[in-house]
This record gives C-alpha cells, sequence and structure tokens, in this order.
C-alpha cells in the first residue's frame, strides 16, 4: 500500500483507535493511499447496519444518538458514530466540544466517534461520507450511525448512505414542518418525536401521521412515529425496536439491496467520471485548455462553444 | 434557439419582468435551451458590478441588501437580487415571503428580484448561481446583489461569484467570530457592522480588526469596517462609497481579471467534463456500466477495480 503506513489497516483492525482516526482521515482527505484503502477495505464491507439520524436543528439529536450508541452497546454491538455537518467549514473534530457525553463514550473501547465537516471534500460529502462509513462497516463496528446537523439537500444526500433513516422531529415545531415535509420526509423510514414529555407533542404527532398519508408511498413500509425523550433516555428501547424491524423488512423486501445497488452505482459514475476526466484532460493538455479559459474570460468566445472545440479536437474529430 | 420560447430572451431585454423570471428558470433548472440562452447572452456579460453579501443569520442581511438596492437606484442604475439559500430544500420564490419590504421593490421597474434554493442544482449551487448572475448581467443590470443565507463552505462557493464580496457581522457576535474566521473572512473584501448602534459594536469592531491583521493578506486590499445600522438606513452611503473605492481597487490591480479567469476557468472545466462524460459514457454503453455495478453491490469487485476495467475496455486499450 502506498502512501499509507503499512500497518495501518492492521493496527485500525485490532481495534487501535488513534489508527482508524488516522485510516479515516486519508480517506476523507483523498490523501495519497486514500484508494488503496478503499480497495482493500471493500470485500469487508456490507456487514454493519448503518442508521442514520436527521431533522432539523434544535431537536436534541446529539443526545439521541448518544443514547441509541449506548442501547447498541448494551446489546453487545460495536458501534461507530459519524456526525456530519455540511454547514459548518471546520474539519474533523470540532463539533465534539459540546458534545461532553459523547466525549465520556471515547472512553468505551466498543464507541468510535467521528466528526466530519464542509471543508475539503470538494462538495462531496455524501458520497466522502459513504466511504467513511464504508471503512467504519469493514473495520467491524456492527452498528455505524450517521448523524446530519441540519436539514438541507446536503443532508438528505448524506443521509441516503444509511439502511434506515431515522427523522427527528419535536413538537410544537410550527413552520419547520413545512421544510419538512418538502424534503426529508421523504426519505425518512422511522420518525422520532423526541422531547415528547412537552407540550404539543399530541398534535405534531397527528401532524406527522397526517402528513405522512398524503404523501405517495414508495413502498409498503408505513414509517412508524416513536416517541422518545432522549434526555431521560425514555423511548429509546422502542427506537431500537422500530429501527430493527425496518431493517428486517428491508432485508426481506428487498429495499436494503435495492439501496445498496444504488450506493454501488453511485460510487462507480463517481469514479469513472474521475477517470475519464483524468484521461481526457491529459490528451488534451492543460495549455489547450488555459488557452481556451483566456478567450472565455476575455468574452472572445462562449465557454459552450470553447468547450466543442476542445472536446473535438482533443478527440480527432 | 430550440426548447426556449424565441422572444424570451428579446422581451427579458425590453425590461419584462415576467420574461426574465421564466429565463432565470431555464437557466436555474437546466431545462432543454439552457445552453443556447447561456451561449447567446455570453458576450454581453462582464458589465455588472457583482456585490456579495454573505456572514451569519441574524445579521440583518435582507434589511441591507434592500437598502443597498435602494440606494443603488437612488444612483440610477438598475438593480438585481438573488438570494440564495443553501440549506433551503424550498424551489425559487419561497425566501420572499418575509421580505414584505423587497415585495415593495418588486414594483419598481429597475429592480428584479430573484430566490435560489438548494433544490435542482444537483448540488452546482455556485455554478447556478454564476449562470442566473450572467443572464442579469447581460440583461443589463448594473449591479447585481448576491445574499447568501449563512456562512457554510457553500455560501463561500457561491460568494465567489462577486467582484466584491461584504461579511456582514453585528455586536456581540461570540462564539460565532470563529466560524467567521474560520472560513469566510478569507474571501471578505468589504466587513460591515451592521446593528451597530447596539452595545458591544466598538469590542466586535475590535475584535474584527484583530483577527484581520492575523489573517495572511492575499493582496494590497485591507478590507475596510463599515458600521451600518441598516433599518434606519445608517452607514448605507458609507457602504456604497467602499464597495466602489474595492472595485476600482480590483479593476486597477487587476484583482477583477483574476477572479473572473478564475470563473471562466470554473464554467469551461464543469462544461468540459460534463462533455467528456458524456461521450464517454456512449462509448463504453449503459449494459457495460450496469453489470459492472451488480458485481460491486455484491461484492465481487472493488469499484476502483471495476472502474479500471470498465475504461481499459471502454478505450480499447
Amino acid at each position: 500500500m502506498t502512501g499509507v503506513a503499512p500497518d495501518l489497516l492492521e493496527r485500525a483492525r485490532a481495534g487501535d483507535k488513534r489508527a482508524t482516526a488516522r485510516l479515516l482521515s486519508v480517506v476523507e482527505n483523498d490523501e495519497p493511499g486514500a484508494a488503496e484503502v478503499l480497495r482493500s477495505v471493500y470485500p469487508q464491507t456490507g456487514r454493519a447496519r448503518i442508521v442514520g439520524v436527521t431533522g432539523p436543528p434544535g431537536g436534541g439529536k446529539s443526545t439521541l444518538v448518544d443514547r441509541l450508541a449506548g442501547a447498541y452497546r448494551e446489546r453487545g454491538e460495536r458501534v461507530a458514530v459519524v456526525a456530519v455537518d455540511p454547514s459548518s467549514p471546520f474539519s474533523g473534530g470540532a463539533l465534539l466540544g459540546d458534545r461532553i457525553r459523547m466525549r465520556e463514550r471515547f472512553l468505551d473501547e466498543g464507541v468510535f466517534i467521528r466528526s466530519m465537516a464542509s471543508r475539503g471534500h470538494g462538495g462531496g460529502l455524501a458520497r466522502t461520507t459513504a466511504r467513511v462509513v464504508n471503512v467504519l462497516d469493514a473495520l467491524g463496528y456492527g452498528v455505524v450511525l450517521v448523524e446530519t446537523i441540519g436539514v438541507g439537500q446536503e443532508e438528505v444526500d448524506v443521509v441516503r448512505v444509511a439502511d434506515t433513516v431515522c427523522l427527528v422531529t419535536v413538537p410544537g415545531l410550527g413552520d419547520d414542518i413545512q421544510a419538512i415535509k418538502a424534503g426529508i420526509l421523504e426519505i425518512a423510514d422511522v420518525l422520532v418525536l423526541n422531547k415528547a414529555d412537552r407540550p404539543g407533542a399530541d398534535e405534531t404527532a397527528r401532524d406527522l401521521a397526517g402528513t405522512l398519508t398524503l404523501g405517495k408511498p414508495r413502498t409498503a413500509w408505513k414509517p412508524p412515529i416513536v416517541r422518545t425523550v432522549a434526555t431521560a433516555g425514555e423511548g429509546v428501547a422502542e427506537l431500537v425496536e422500530a429501527i430493527a424491524r425496518h431493517f428486517a423488512w428491508a432485508a426481506q423486501s428487498g429495499e436494503r439491496d435495492r439501496r445498496r445497488r444504488a450506493a454501488a452505482r453511485g460510487e462507480v459514475e463517481e469514479l469513472l467520471r474521475d477517470a475519464l476526466v483524468r484521461r481526457l484532460r491529459a490528451l488534451l493538455g492543460e495549455e489547450r485548455v488555459d488557452a481556451a479559459v483566456a478567450r472565455v474570460a476575455g468574452r472572445e468566445i462562449d465557454p459552450y462553444a470553447a468547450v466543442e472545440e476542445l472536446v473535438r479536437g482533443g478527440t480527432g474529430e
């Protein structure tokens, strides 16, 4: 393996967290050796259950994820947490500042926690997340929890990596329910009404149920609504149970295979594009591209015409 | 022109706002005819002054943008406003709901307002924004104000389209100053301390000034700090003046050309990639890609090896 200390993967497999963190950095930042790491872990992937946790800010997602991690630990699972914040310009680690409870879990041998932010992924946060998840999967984490901050399109893309997507809402969501309707609800497999001890829980549950019946069903799965009070640990067992039910249904119905095939397609298409672009750029030559850019910048030619010329010339037509 | 009503561009040029909105939708959603629109407007671009306005939520950016639009109108400019919200899953128009003042400006013939959200741009919000700005530029709007919601990486990318970037902050920013330091400050040409009548304005101004001296200077331009109270219109004339000074400096120093060349390069490279991928996909054939995807999904082969095989086969090596 070039570019990566040869024993890094070995040590990560043996449970060395420092080696695991380093390995993930190689993959996350697309450092030399990243492709080799991903290639060598690939045959070991596809075993973990990947659970996405998403929803508007202020829903208590971090606490819920911590509780979920604890519940899976009690069931004997090794658990990895990937916290993704597309709106943060910070690189890995910054999110952990306000995660005191999570920090305690750091001491647990069977838990690995990783923060990811938007820097340095060249816009491909969802792709990078999928790769990080693959590495954790191959390292033997039986459950990978992928938590996103926020509910934008990028979060939707990130959370698609999951076998089961949990959407976390809270009572009295008000206008936010509009945003949820518009996007994330479409991909939710389990709806979590957190802070369910607050006033307005019944109405919000009713609203959610109503919204669910409005949408066109993608599959035979009807997303259950699970009420939790994450700070007190209430409803967490029920949530674990709901996730397990969805996972079993997805495995049996073919939905899980469908999603994994879609993930494989995404990865192959991305790599294919990269490979083709590299080849053809070499063929075209940087000077020709530079010359075209200068003409476009000078408004001598529009970018479409410039690219037509380049492609025609470069492929000898 | 195929796919677009032939007189649409004509009518938009004549100042028809409905036609302009339709034209922008064609470009924004990459509808048939989008390339033709962009090609035909391209020779007329490069005239507008493009002003980016960005900063953390709650800074009063919308009010400030409204005031700026008013100030430029008083100076006889036609003004376009592009409000970009990467975190919103809504398509164009939704942001205007809470922009009552902006809505009044809608009645002004010389002002055009456009909202853009993250849906339907396939991750290329910055690219789409640049194209929308190009169309408005070509339609004769002398000033294009590009406002972003939030301060994430995507906003940084969006605002790079601007000749002059204004970063809007408020007194007592607290921890947010960290986020600003980390990302957006690097690309700010003018710092705006809005709500400057609030307590803590002096400290925040000092913090900002201190942060500025810490960073390594990209150029000889030293971003000024302009204090405003947008709700009362205070400091807006000074802000317009600061933007004009930066624009003049950028034009004279070559910084403006540098940025526009970078924009041209980005557009050419994107189009080139698209064109190459289309060509080679046709060459490879969908069946071969499908077969590779199935093997990757089944973990028979890793995605890297699959792509190597495809590329080798497809180009006859």
